[in-house]
């Protein structure tokens, strides 16, 4: 399917469009339309189920906008930036690695400097997509993506929407810490919106400037922690690694979890979480032939990141990131332990307390006062600093240290060296963090993509969602065949009963069966539900599944449990009753 | 309990605290931690069952982040504003209302101009309360609290974090219109993030800048639809109209919804869900003797708003509003019209073509032209709406019409004046809008507050979380009685089969059983399993129950079923077989 068909009938069908048509709307701003909202929040928890609750992960909710410090820290304040050129002209604002790269052989012009991209433009005359105008000489200037605003009254207090939700879990770590009562590893999630103040939003969905971000955080000990592979073992990865993707460019290697890890493909922990999103994609819906994990090339990777692959799907042609699995190592967390004053460490207690041997020093200061004055005290310093650096040099009679390029030098017997034992009850242990972080909005892109198709039905095209029962927004459609003789009263009284059940529903008495079933179809609505004349003598109804467009009769009174195992997967329709085809 | 011990159990026991502490907090900013995140899930999973699954409305999603023209339709970026006044010394923004309502005995500041607000500061001496600073003579603003930013680089698109969700249904009213197939009634709902730059943040997350509503904006023809009061008739309100709140202050009003409608107390509209409300505050666990419906008096509602009733919570001595029930009118949709170009109505078919009689004219521009030169093109608009407003001034001979104050006379056979039959098939209608507007964080702290208790056990006060089982963050604690001679693995096992089942489990091996307890029961888990010797032999254990603290034992095969039972409501704890008391 075509992106722009996509986007067509993702408006047309409620799933979802640009915001604020009414004014124009605004470039990179998507609002999720009656079926997108729910379609989203059956992945969300969906999503909380397979990361969170069944690995005995906890869920936070931190707020959007975070103050200034956060984001110093972080590193998103220096570098997350994109590439700016303005038109002289038009005034129009480009990104100029995308510029680069629409308009010369160059790939991943992001990585490439600023004046090397300035000369780029100047050699291959670029002009300005919007106006034609050359761009030439133009300067390109570093662009910070965050969206900036202020906290209360005045300018003194910035605060930036963050860039991802994982911050929000990082900054709360000392917090965080002290409810998994101080024991590594635990997990953390969150769900909810992250900011990209885009140059050039573009593709729908895919590149927005607001979007939704499912990230877990797992906090773990890097010198004993291991995941417990096993309940992935023998999940199949279509892996492309960096290896296969610089020589022949298609070939994925197909492994199991257990393989990649013992081969050394992938990171044991990031395998695992492979292995947890592969299970999931399928689950809701997306293709499995038309997926893979690839892993960062080195030039690729964040930052932050020690290793990563991202799951990526094919859909329109391209291949879109749907979730980045990162090893995110400490470099997180030491940031903020070092840019703020608490700890962000976990005190590891020792099975039983160790006896160490420490090198201390204790200057005779009677001595160092008179003899070096004002230095007296830097001069204690450095002796103790030498002490557990190098014991050694309180082997000789004389000791020398430096101090600002100046050499002091004294009698060994004026330090007070010594060797202590002390009792050490335990370690501060820096935790390293794996992190899956998915792309709701592009996982949802993804799976309605997946989902589409087209088939005959009495000799029309017609056009479905083929959208698992667990996900799909309307979950069943209940039609009476005509509003009267009861029939409407029926269907209605079925509606009631269905959505008590926790069902979303949808009850349509316009238009012939077949209008009705079409629409259901390219919704995605799984089953609908017909109550015609017989059903008002015998108390059965006919249950129609989409895909197969079979069906069944069911009584009435049976309808709840019956649709409440089919979306929770207990039973399939080819296990009902007697089935027969139907258009 | 008190609002600081509140604060502090909410803290300890990871419900919510004030965000980025590692770097000093920042005021008005809070986060859910790993319970507060699950119990807020909940709570709006249970408001979008009650709200929307139930009542047949589809829920939308839409940016956090919109641009100025919605904004300068809805009003917001003239009169969202708070008064701001500014200390002199120690540059502390304050809100001058506030200050006027903690040093007087006047309530309800906020409806004061500001030239009288700047006189009772001079007149009552104010002061700063950061740094006692005089205050008279100092200016008072108008600070307009949204948060402000820029879409996209420069800044000639400012974008505001949006003050309310419901702009974001309002202004997609036409797209939706068209999911609705353009038939009124319908309901759209949105729960997400909404943003005020309060100047003074209070009460933890009762007064905060970033905070969650749950909202629906229910479409009506106000001139034929009603609300299908039946199905909430017998729901008991605890009203506190207007005049009761005038008059003694105390006394309120229980009337079914039915009454309230019979009575004229209460829109039909804002009475209906009243009901629902009333039923959800009760089965998420407020406290009905601490709950009220209170009518906004006259000064006090909002500018959009016919009538506006607001459920409160009595929380720590204070009332609280947790929802406002308004009448919103066509206010925002006609803005909306007005500002955009789009059509903000319905276009109501009739059902049969009506013939109506319209008055035209066709003014002889052959003598209009030559007799009135320039003015000849306005007299005849003038002509046509005069036509439409009175006909009878087309009866005598010569008609008369007046523009920008003069006159202008002319023979009626030249205005071409006519009555014609035409047929319309039907007519544009602007709908009204019923809102219950629900403050997420509020109920929060109220459901938090209202399930606190203390009781003796064995001689020790325990503190607890009587907390809802279809709402409790953590729904089971599985707790082997010590992590040997298998018991260990048998609660691990457990713990995998209830997580399977959808449930939330806390696994805990650490310390002795009556502490795993009493943490479970401050944090407000409803249930717990342990496994002990017997669990090993028999393949049963024991099923606990917080608030009677009684006990009984279960085959480790029915756990799923039962606690899924108990959880959905569809039994409960009594009814199992025989409890026996326990600590």
């Amino acid at each position: 399917m075509s992106s722009s068909d996509l986007v067509e009938l993702a408006k047309r069908r409620g799933y979802f469009f640009q915001s604020a048509g009414a004014y124009g709307g605004v470039s990179g701003f998507y609002t999720y339309g009656p079926q997108g909202a729910t379609l989203k929040d059956n992945i969300e928890n969906s999503w909380r189920d397979r990361f969170q609750r069944r690995e005995g992960h906890r869920e936070i909710d931190a707020p959007t906008v975070m103050p200034e410090p956060v984001f110093e820290a972080s590193g998103h304040l220096d570098t997350f930036d994109d590439m700016l050129v303005e038109c002289p002209e038009c005034g129009e604002s480009h990104r100029a690695d995308h510029l680069v790269e629409d308009n010369t052989d160059i790939e991943e012009a992001e990585s490439i400097s600023i004046p090397d991209i300035e000369d780029l433009i100047a050699d291959h005359d670029l002009q300005c997509p919007n106006c034609g105008a050359e761009l030439a000489g133009e300067p390109v200037d570093d662009f910070n993506l965050m969206f900036e605003t202020n906290i209360g009254p005045g300018s003194s207090s910035p605060g930036y929407l963050r860039p991802e939700t994982a911050q929000g879990i990082f900054v709360e770590f000392p917090q965080l810490a002290e409810y998994a009562r101080n024991q590594l590893p635990f997990g953390i999630t969150q769900i909810g919106k992250a900011y990209r103040n885009e140059i050039s939003p573009r593709k729908s969905i895919v590149r927005v400037r607001e979007f939704t971000q499912a990230e877990l955080e797992h906090f773990i000990d890097p010198t004993e922690d291991e995941p417990d592979i096993e309940r992935v073992a023998d999940v199949e990865l279509p892996l492309y690694p960096a290896e296969q993707q610089a020589e022949d460019g298609t070939e994925y290697v197909h492994k199991t979890v257990q393989e990649a890890v013992d081969e050394g493909l992938v990171n044991e922990w990031v395998a695992y979480y492979l292995g947890v999103g592969k299970q999931w994609y399928e689950s809701i819906g997306v293709d499995m032939d038309r997926f893979r994990f690839r892993q960062h090339l080195s030039g690729e990777l964040a930052h932050y990141a020690a290793d990563c692959w991202d799951a990526e799907a094919e859909v329109g042609g391209d291949w879109i990131e749907i979730t980045g699995y990162a090893y995110r190592s400490d470099y997180d967390l030491s940031k903020h332990d070092e840019y703020s004053d608490d700890d962000f460490t976990i005190f590891k207690q020792y099975d039983e307390p160790k006896v160490v041997e420490r090198a201390t020093v204790d200057p005779d200061m009677s001595y160092l006062g008179p003899e070096f004055g004002g230095k007296a005290g830097d001069i204690a310093d450095a002796l103790e600093q030498l002490a557990e650096r190098d014991r050694s040099a309180f082997e000789d009679e004389e000791v020398t240290v430096e101090i600002d390029g100046d050499e002091y030098t004294l009698p060994t017997e004026k330090t007070g060296f010594g060797v202590e034992e002390q009792k050490e009850t335990g370690e501060h242990v820096m935790p390293h963090v794996v992190e899956p972080s998915i792309g709701i909005d592009r996982v949802i892109y993804t799976v309605l993509d997946h989902a589409y198709g087209e088939d005959e039905i009495e000799g029309e095209t017609r056009k479905r969602l083929s959208l698992e029962p667990e996900v799909a927004p309307t979950f069943v459609g209940v039609f009476p065949l005509m509003d009267k003789d009861g029939m409407g009263e029926l269907a209605r009284e079925i509606t009631d009963d269905l959505r008590a059940e926790g069902l979303d529903v949808t009850y349509d008495d316009s238009g012939n069966i077949g209008r009705r079933y079409r629409r259901q179809d390219e919704v995605g609505t799984p089953f609908c539900v017909t109550v015609d004349y017989e059903a008002l003598e015998d108390d059965t109804v006919t249950l129609r599944e989409r895909d197969s467009t079979d069906q069944v009769r069911v009584p009435v009174a049976d309808l709840p449990d019956v649709l409440a195992d089919l979306r929770a997967g207990e039973t399939t329709f080819a296990e009902l009753d007697a089935p027969t085809a139907e258009q």
